[in-house]
Order: C-alpha cells, then structure tokens, then sequence
C-alpha cells in the first residue's frame, strides 16, 4: 500500500462581501475574492509565504514543493497540516529533504502572476524534459475542454481577481482549481494529481493566465504535453515549448485560437467552411 | 547638486514575431511580448533575478530597491550597468546597504503577477503610512485618466500577455510602463519617480492589474493617495486601502468604475442622468 500523507481539510470562504460605489452613485454590494497570507513550513523550517484564496491549501503546500522539486515524490510527505488561526501550513517529511539550503540559496522571481519565485535551477531541468509524442488532441476535444471551462461556476465569474486552472483528460475537467496567483492554481493541480495518483503524460493544462516561460515550465515539469489558454505568451513562453516540443494554444476562447508549437500533435477535424 | 546615479540605456526589442495557426487553417505571423531574465546584483551580491519585458531595466532596478526598502534614497545608488550579454543588472552603492542580510532573510511570495517577493516586513510599515487627506480626485478627472491609458499606443495592443502601469498628474500621464509581470511596471515607475524628483502624493496610479495587497502596499509606500485599475480587487487589498486610507477604485473601464475605499477625496461631478 502506498504511503498517503495525512492531511487537514482546511478551506477559507472564498468570496467575501464589500460596499462599492458606482459611477450612478448607486452603492452596491461587490463581491471580492479572499486572499490570505500562507507560511510554509517543512519540518518546522520557513520556506515562504504564499498568497492564496485558500480554496485547496493542502494541495497547494504539496503541490509547490513538488514543482520547485524540493520533493521527488509524494511518498516523501508524512503530513500536511494547515492552521488558518497562524496562516500557517506545516508539512512533515519522512527523512527530510536532501540539500534543502542549497536549492533555497538560488531563488529567481518569475514573470508569472502568484508565486513568482522558483528555487534552483528548474531551467537547468528543461533540457531532460521529453513529452510524449503518441498522444494526439483533436480540434473537437479543445473545443469541448474550452466549453466545459466557460461552463464551470468560477469565483472569477462571482468576484474576478483570480486565475483559474483545469486539467483535462479529454474532453472531461478532472480537477479546476481558482487562486489569487495563477501559480498557485498550478500548485494545487500538482498536488491534486500526486495525491490521486493521476498521470500528466496525456492530459490537456487549461489556464486562464498568460503563458510565461514558468508557466511553460511547470506544465512540461507535470510531464503535460498540451498548454492551452485563453491569453496570449511570451517570447521565453514560446522558446521553452518549442524546445520541449509542447502543443501549446494560445487565445483559446470560443472557437477561436492559435497553435503555437507542437503541431504535430493536433489533429484538425473541423473544415474552416464549417465555422460560421 | 544632488547625487545623480549614472546609467546605462539598456533597452531590449519588447516584441517578436512568431507563427501561429488560427482555427481557419491559416498561418498568421504574431506578435508576441519580450521576457527576459535580469539578475540584479548590489554591490556585486546576487539579490534576486527578474522577468522582465527590458522595457526600462535601469528604473526596474532602481523602483525594485526603493519598493523593497532596501535603499531609502536614491543618492544612495551611484551607479546601474544592465548588461544584456550576461542578463544582469549590476547597482553600485555609496556606502552599501545595511542589514542587506537579514532584509533578505525573510521573504514573502505574494500574489501579483510579477516579481512576486517582498523583502523584510514590508507589511508591518503600513501602520506608518499617512497619505494626504487634502487632495481630490474629480470623476472627470478619472474620466479623462483612463480615456488617456486607452488612447495609449500599447505593447499589450500589438502583443497581449503584458501588463501597464500608469502615473497621473490630473488628467496628464507623466508615465507609462509596461511588463509582464506588473509589479515589475509598478517597480520601474517608482525608479522613474525617484530619478526625476517626482512626488507622489496628488497623483493617480493607475494599474491593469488586479488590486492585490502587495499593489496597494507598493502604491501606498510610494505615498499615492489614489489607485485606479480596470481589473477588481482582493479582501487583502481592500482590507489594507481601507487601512490607509487610500482612495482605491476598480473595474474603471470607459465610463464604469466601482470606488470602494477613500471616498472623501474623490468628488462626482457628472449627474447619473448625464451618462448614457
């Protein structure tokens, strides 16, 4: 049986109620999303402090230690344990982490919203990174992944102020997760994927947020050979998938979008006289 | 004379294109934003390194120290070399910086998009923060701020994936930065207001981005009594706005906004039965 780290469950209210005032003097109740300091600790020692809605806190600690590769894997994890009462989240490993000073010794803040720090020398990674080239997305299943995101009930649609992000293997969302920071919507998705066992190496990463090379990065970290959102990219973005030989979509809202890298993987099914 | 800090004008080309495929089967060159790493060293010791779109590293770098109070006066600095070939940014000081170490002891990965990490306590100096209670800000004034952003010839208009800060003396924008990460704008204004002896405390920043806590605590350390974004706003942020006092007003497109906090300096001046 494999080793399941013991977790709280510990959710913050996401939305919360203030009075604004309009341009018709009207005054209205506005909803906002919910942001909330959130220290990590692993055995006892500070990492950082995340910002974060707090919609999935336990997947998100687990998460960022898995995408900054401070841990190699979920069985390393004894205990996620968060206390909203401190904003504090403790994490206990067994064993420890090998080398912890001097991946924190080299930190390089990013261009993505959210966390924006990544430890050691992930860039260094990307080069050992090889996506699968047996899978295949249909235009249909975008199509479908972007209807069923457009679908989903969303903080950004009640408060805004969030980046959502999806995973999707096919046409179906297996998780969705919201955050003040993209990366932390990542984050989470990392840890949601570890916790259930559930493989990147066919699966389609949907994000609301722009595509930066650390957003590049984290994705082709998951082993996830489809990227697609509904903004646009950076030169590093683009650099970084076409290294990797990631599919990645760009503007992908309705049924429009650009197919930036990793052609080869998509599969047109949808004649442009078919489109309105 | 005051001491002025020599400069270099290491400007990068902000975008590129690339090709991309549309839904119609079509092949569209695009243009895509710039995103480079800029390693910034203080007196030769490595700080932190930033992606930024190159747009103006020398404020970038100047804003980022001042944000991150790790120089209280520009005469502090005496020189900032970017360098392109090695993606570094390197400050000269007068004298160095005291307690560099245990400032960067303690770091705090925030929300923003951007730079994303605060230094030291910045939290606990909003207590201190006074803004000016005898300026105002007209709703015409508003008005023509954000017609004048509009009008602005923009990197995010030919390339997306960017984000813009503006600084506003009335209805005149004194300046506009773009990045991708908007904390790395909010930054390089704050360098440009130090470098040209500008206040900040009658003028109006406006911001793209989403009003996180860390938007509001650079916007109120920079001593700026009003923040407008077309985007909404967190509890943190509306929490701190409130604390100081600063007149902060969301989703301001065209001729909407929602003015949640500092309501006393801000004046309406066109009745509800004028707009459209």
């Amino acid at each position: 049986m494999p080793l399941v780290p013991k977790l709280s469950h510990a959710t913050r209210p996401l939305t919360f109620e203030v009075e604004a005032l309009n341009e018709r003097g009207e005054v209205l109740p506005t909803a906002i999303a919910g942001e909330h300091p959130l220290t990590l600790y692993v055995d006892k020692r500070e990492i950082v402090t995340l910002m974060t809605l707090g919609q999935a806190p336990e997947a998100l600690a687990i998460g960022y230690l898995r995408n900054q590769r401070l841990v190699r894997a979920l069985d390393q994890i004894a205990e996620v344990q968060v206390d909203w009462e401190t904003d504090a989240v403790a994490v206990s490993t067994r064993g420890g982490i090998e080398g912890l000073d001097g991946k924190m010794d080299k930190r390089t803040v990013t261009t993505g919203c959210g966390q924006g720090t990544v430890f050691g020398s992930l860039m260094d990674e990307v080069d050992t990174i090889r996506l699968r080239d047996d899978v295949k997305l249909e235009e249909e299943t975008l199509y479908d992944v972007l209807d069923a995101v457009r679908r989903h009930e969303t903080i950004y649609k009640s408060a805004g102020a969030v980046h959502g992000c999806a995973l999707a293997s096919g046409s179906e969302i297996l998780y969705f997760v919201e955050d003040v920071g993209r990366h932390n919507a990542v984050d989470a998705i990392a840890g949601r994927m570890w916790l259930d066992g559930v493989d990147g190496s066919d699966k389609i990463f949907y994000t609301t947020g722009r595509l930066t090379s650390e957003m590049v990065i984290k994705t082709a970290q998951m082993g996830i050979p489809f990227l697609v959102s509904r903004s646009g990219l950076t030169q590093m973005g683009y650099q970084i998938a076409a290294k990797v030989g990631m599919t990645m979509i760009g503007r992908a809202v309705n049924k429009h979008y650009l197919l930036f890298t990793g052609r080869e993987r998509f599969i047109k099914t949808i004649m442009p006289t078919m489109l309105a």
